[in-house]
């Protein structure tokens, strides 16, 4: 076991050209997560999700981004989560990086109700407990809770980005939340 | 479906008699915790071990206890943490009610490699971070943070009651903290 | 740690007085299986669920079963899928058994989704592949084989006892073929 | 949602230079299987580990694989474990994606108790029933099967590459084998 290479300065960062010939070679690797409410006893009582205006109108996001070379999983999912809900959102991550669901995102249909025209994309999907304030940054209006049951109701799930109602569904079952 | 029942004004409280016979004829529902600290990113810093003088002398243990007749599991969990780590630990229960391991105890050996001479026990098992202050109460002496090393050492191991040696080391496994 | 008791040559049998009156003073352990057919990858492609005769007429079940005292949770999960599927089913249990799900069921509303009018029952819900012949045997109609897309509709959930269609929609989540 | 591009006749495939300016840029994701022999009752009895002669001597390895450009995370586990052990071992890969641990392997020290020299990889990892024969193929020597005991000693993971030792254990522990 050698080590011979030491860490980059500024790692993981990709020139655009260099992050289209790479998005054409192997399957990126993304984090997401489902910022949710819990009461004190821990139990899920409402779901957060970010309104974005993207091309095809206001859509509904999830917290999620790319996991950079040389980076953590658990510290890509931490920055993530500060980039889209604030440097206040105080969220809890959880102690194990195991995630309730691999959402895999392919740039043609059939492999998987889940889509990204952009690329290949398999993310670490996570259910995350925040406790501060959210204030969304970057191209974020806003950041909506809604109860369980809106969550995963079909009109929001048709307002969501690459068919992630479906992984909105999974994050629910998997805390005991989807009737 | 009918709800012909109400819940009791006690629910799930045993005489002796009643619990001794129970015993001897279902296994027991219990709930197990092991405290963690976490760091700012929510990985497992330390791990928490009750001390308790037993009569085979001093013993560590888990935060441990029994599901009562119309109690939900997590409130179990949360009414076992408070009894045994004190009302201001600030336990952060995790969103799903998933154990990290079912822990079965047999009163005679050879079944699994955990016992619990009074009875056969099941124990859905989870790791808990809490945040505030511990002060054990009951029958405990005191709640020692070890190192993960330290707390899957054999020493360690040979001290806890039951064989819970082997659930500390899969609670830490699970956390990607077993090297 | 000693070991004074052997255990019983007929274990966890027990008379209707006995369990009606363990049904009142703790919560009773039970496994529950979704039965699933896989494709050659392991896919989930279909859901077995059995049709029986109730006072409230046809209904839909899962494998579901007690864990009888001095049993190890594997070894029920396996006596029940026998139980209800035949000696030819051959079911592939999983290797952990930690469960998909902690489906807990009251005896009153309001607590969780799942009812059970007899009793408190806390199952360890999983899915379980079955390659052979299933034979319905005690008092199940028939075995049907539903789609996944099939198995979570409001009609079919409907028709299943104690509020089952969410540990299906759980169950069905847990393998990513939830849409 | 629009869908332009269709699958690559060839997908997933990279030139040695292509490979390599990729590895410097982004985590590069496998999968990684730990086959297991399991009794009747689905209990692990033994654990496959392949011997292959490396530059550092005779050492010990899991089933392991790149996941390809346009390749489903399953897709290239079954092709992994096919190549690894051969046509006629008769896996039987999990119904979930869900992997028991995600492996963080850096080309620096410090991260992660796992390394690879070569690049930063994530692995999903499972642990995977093999019922049939197995012949390894490629560069393996040899499979050999190992009780849990074994697998987890110093020993053996003193011969495992990157740290795989810790792998192996936190597999183990996910289903219950760890003492």
């Amino acid at each position: 076991m050698s080590f011979l290479r030491t860490p980059d300065p500024n790692p993981g960062w990709l020139s655009d050209d260099e992050l289209a010939e790479t998005r054409a070679r192997v399957p990126m690797l993304y984090v997401e997560a489902v910022p949710v409410r819990v009461d004190a006893d821990g139990r899920v009582t409402t779901v957060g999700m970010l309104l974005r205006v993207s091309e095809s109108g206001l859509t509904r996001a999830l917290v999620s981004g790319r996991v950079r070379h040389g980076e953590e999983v658990r510290s890509a999912l931490l920055r993530h989560v500060e980039n889209d809900l604030g440097p206040t959102a105080m969220p809890q991550l959880p102690p194990s990086t195991v995630p309730f669901a691999v959402a895999e995102y392919f740039p043609w249909p059939g492999l998987s109700p889940l889509s990204d025209t952009r690329q290949h994309a398999v993310a670490l999907a996570y259910v995350v407990p925040v406790a501060g304030d959210c204030e969304p940054r970057q191209d974020a209006l806003e950041l909506a809770w809604l109860t369980p049951g809106d969550a995963v109701s079909e009109g929001v799930a048709s307002e969501m980005e690459g068919g992630r109602g479906t992984l909105v569904r999974q994050a629910l079952a998997s805390v005991g939340c989807l009737l």
